[in-house]
C-alpha cells in the first residue's frame, strides 16, 4: 500500500515509522527538499501550487493525508481528484479559519473563548471593547506555535494600533483573555466507518508559546473531564465526517474544560503514544486513512520532553534511564523543535518528575522561571 | 550519522527503524535489489564478492553492521579496509562454522552438546559410532532454520550414506542429539567500551525447524539459568571482543541450559523487545555499533508471533486487540517469515495465552499437534 502524505516534516516521518512495520509504503509531498520525511520515503518536491507536480505525486497512491495543517485547500482538492485525502477539506478550512474554529465549537455546544471576527481596525476597537481587555488579537490564519498574535491590554487607540501591526492588518480574531490553570490536550481518531477512539487527556506545558513538555494522563484529570473532552471531539469528527487523527486543545480553569483550537492531524502532544500507548497516535491515524480498523489504545503514563534549538548531544541524551530519543534529522535552529525524549512508567506524576533531568538537558525556559 | 548495514532483509529494515529516531540514515548493500530494507533507505546492490561496488557502498559511511550472519569473511574484510565493521571479522568466522562456534562454548567452560568434526564419509561413521545415535549432522556452514541437517538413527550404511547425501558431501559436524525439554534463547548486547547489557531469556518454539513463538521472560525461568545465561554470553561476547547484539540458543534439559548455537546479529526471538523493552535488541545493536551508551532494557512480559507463509490479512491482524503488527513488505512464499505480531502485558503465561487467536491467524502447525 502506497501512502501520499502532504508535508513532509517530523510528523510525516514519524507517521512512515508507525506504517512501514504495517507493511505501507510512504510518499511525501513538500516545497522544502530537505525534509525530514524524505530519509524514510520518496519526496516529491513541488510548491502548494504546482498542479503537475501534485498531480504527479497522487498518482499510483492508495491512499493520501496531510501532516500540516496549512496545506492550501486548493491543494487539497487537487489531490483529491486523484486519491482520497483523509481529513477532508471541510476539515482543512474550519481548522485554518480561528473564526470558523469557534463557531464550529459554538454550534456543538462545547464551551470556548468569548471572541469577534475582526477584519478592519475599526472593528477591532470595537470587538475590544465587546470582549474586554486583556484580551488576544490573533490573525484567522496560519498560526502556529505562538506566532501572528498578541495580547491586548488596553482599548485605548495606541495599544490597538501597535495591535493592529502586529497581525499586519489581516483579517483576525479577538479572544478573551482567559487566566487558565492549566492547558490539557485531547487526541482520538475516527475510521471510515464512523468507529471512533481517544488518548487520555495530556497535560501541556508550553515556554516562549512552544510547547515543551506534555504529561499523560493529566495529573488529577476527573473522569468526567475524560469523558466531556471525548464527547466534544467526537461531536466535531462526526460535524466534520472526519477521518483522521484530530486534536483539540482546552484551557482548563476551575477543572471546566474550554476549547482554544483543534489540529486536522497528528499532534506535538501526542508523541508519548509511540512508547505510552498500545497503538500510537501515528499508526491509528494511519489505520483511519487507509481504512483499516482502528485500536483502542492501552495506555501508561508518560511524559515527553520537546527538543527545542540547541539541547544536549546524542550520547548524553542517551544515557538516560528509560530515555526513548526521537531527533527529527533536522538541522539545529533557534526556536525549532528538532526533537523530543518520552519516559514511560505506572504513575504520570513520578514520570512527570522523572523528566527535570532532560528538561534540562532541553534547554526548557520553564525551569528557569521560579 | 550514516549507518552501512550488509544485509537487506526484514532485520535491516527493523535496525532502520530503530535508528531513525536516533537521527541515523541507512545505506544497505545486498545482492537481492528488491531487498526491503530499501524501503527505509538507500539500497546499494551487489554480489559479495563485488568490490568495487563494496567500496562503493563503505564510502562515507560512519560506521557499518551486518543483518545477516552469512556474509562472506572477505566482504567484511573489504568494507572494514574503509569503515569498522561491528561485530568485527572473528565473531563472523566463528559463527559460521559450528565446529570453531562449538569449540568456543567449550573453552570458555560453557555447557555445550557433545559433538565431532567430519570432513569425508569414514569420518562421518567414527564420529556417529563417537557420540551415539540419534546423533543430528549438520553441515558446518551456511546452515539456518533447520536447512542443511538431518537426524542419524542407526549407524547402519544405508542410515549413514542417506545422512551423508542430506549435507551434500560438505564439511559438517555431528551432534549428540538432545532430548530437550524447551529451548530458550539469551540476547545482549556489548559496547566498545566494554559494557554488556542483557535482555531475559526468552522460550522459542519451532515447527518445521522455524521460530514460530517466543515468549519472553520464559516462564518459570530462574534467577540462576537467567545469570548463568549472562555469563556465558558475556564471556563469548568478551573472548570475540565483540561489539554489537549477541544471541545464545540453548536447549533446556531438567532445568540445565545447554548452548546450541550463537548468532552474531540481531535475532528474531528478540523482536518483541521493539514494544516490549524499553529500548529494543535494534536500538542497543546500533548503540553499541555508533558508540554510544547502551541502555539498560526496562521490559514488560511479551509473546511474538512470526508470520511464516500464508497468513490472515492485515485488517484481521489489527483487530486484534494490543496486537504490534510488523510486515516485512516480503511477498508470500511458503515457508517464509513475512511477519510478526507482538503481544505485550504483566506476566508471560497470560501474554502466551493470548496469543492462541493470532497463532491460528498465523497457521501455525503447532496448533495442529495433539
Amino acid at each position: 500500500m502506497m501512502v501520499g502524505v502532504l508535508g513532509a516534516g517530523q510528523l510525516g516521518r514519524m507517521l512512515a515509522l508507525a506504517g512501514v512495520p504495517l507493511g505501507m509504503r510512504f510518499r511525501f509531498f513538500d516545497p522544502a527538499p530537505d525534509s525530514v520525511a524524505g530519509h524514510v520515503g520518496e519526496l516529491v518536491v513541488g510548491d502548494w501550487g504546482d498542479r503537475a507536480t501534485l498531480e504527479r505525486f497522487a498518482r499510483g497512491l492508495d491512499a493520501c493525508t496531510l501532516e500540516f495543517e496549512n496545506v492550501p485547500v486548493a491543494t487539497h482538492e487537487t489531490v483529491s481528484a486523484t486519491v482520497p485525502v483523509r481529513p477532508g477539506a471541510r476539515a482543512l478550512a474550519t481548522s485554518q479559519d480561528r473564526v470558523l474554529e469557534k463557531s464550529c465549537f459554538e454550534r456543538l455546544g462545547i464551551p470556548t473563548t468569548l471572541h469577534r471576527a475582526v477584519d478592519t481596525r475599526e472593528e477591532l476597537a470595537e470587538a475590544v471593547r465587546e470582549v474586554g481587555v486583556p484580551c488576544v488579537l490573533k490573525s484567522r490564519r496560519l498560526g502556529y506555535d505562538g506566532k501572528g498574535q498578541c495580547v491586548v491590554r488596553s482599548d485605548d487607540d495606541g495599544a490597538l494600533d501597535e495591535a493592529w501591526r502586529a497581525v499586519a492588518g489581516r483579517a483576525s480574531i479577538v479572544e478573551e483573555f482567559v487566566p487558565f490553570d492549566r492547558e490539557v490536550s485531547i487526541i482520538g481518531a475516527r475510521g471510515a466507518d464512523g468507529a471512533c477512539v481517544f488518548y487520555p487527556l495530556t497535560w501541556n506545558t508550553h515556554a516562549g508559546g512552544i510547547l515543551r513538555l506534555s504529561v499523560a494522563p493529566a495529573p488529577g484529570v476527573s473522569y468526567k473531564q475524560q469523558v466531556d473532552a471525548e464527547n466534544a471531539l467526537r461531536a466535531v469528527m462526526e460535524h466534520l465526517d472526519y477521518v483522521g487523527v484530530l486534536t483539540i486543545e482546552f484551557f482548563e480553569r476551575d477543572r471546566k474544560l474550554i476549547a482554544n483550537e483543534m489540529a486536522p492531524r497528528v499532534h506535538n502532544s501526542g508523541h508519548w503514544t509511540i512508547e505510552g500507548a498500545s497503538c500510537s497516535q501515528f499508526e491509528n491515524h494511519l489505520r483511519a486513512v487507509c481504512g483499516l480498523p482502528l485500536a483502542v489504545p492501552f495506555c501508561r503514563a508518560a511524559a515527553m520532553v520537546n527538543l527545542i534549538g540547541s539541547h544536549a548531544a546524542l550520547p548524553e541524551l542517551a544515557r538516560v534511564p528509560g530515555a526513548r530519543v526521537h531527533l527529527y534529522g533536522k538541522e539545529i535552529r533557534e526556536g525549532r523543535k528538532v526533537g523530543h525524549v518520552t519516559l514511560v512508567g505506572d504513575d504520570p506524576v513520578d514520570v512527570y518528575a522523572a523528566t527535570r533531568g532532560l528538561r534540562a538537558m532541553a534547554n526548557d525556559p520553564s525551569l528557569r522561571t521560579p
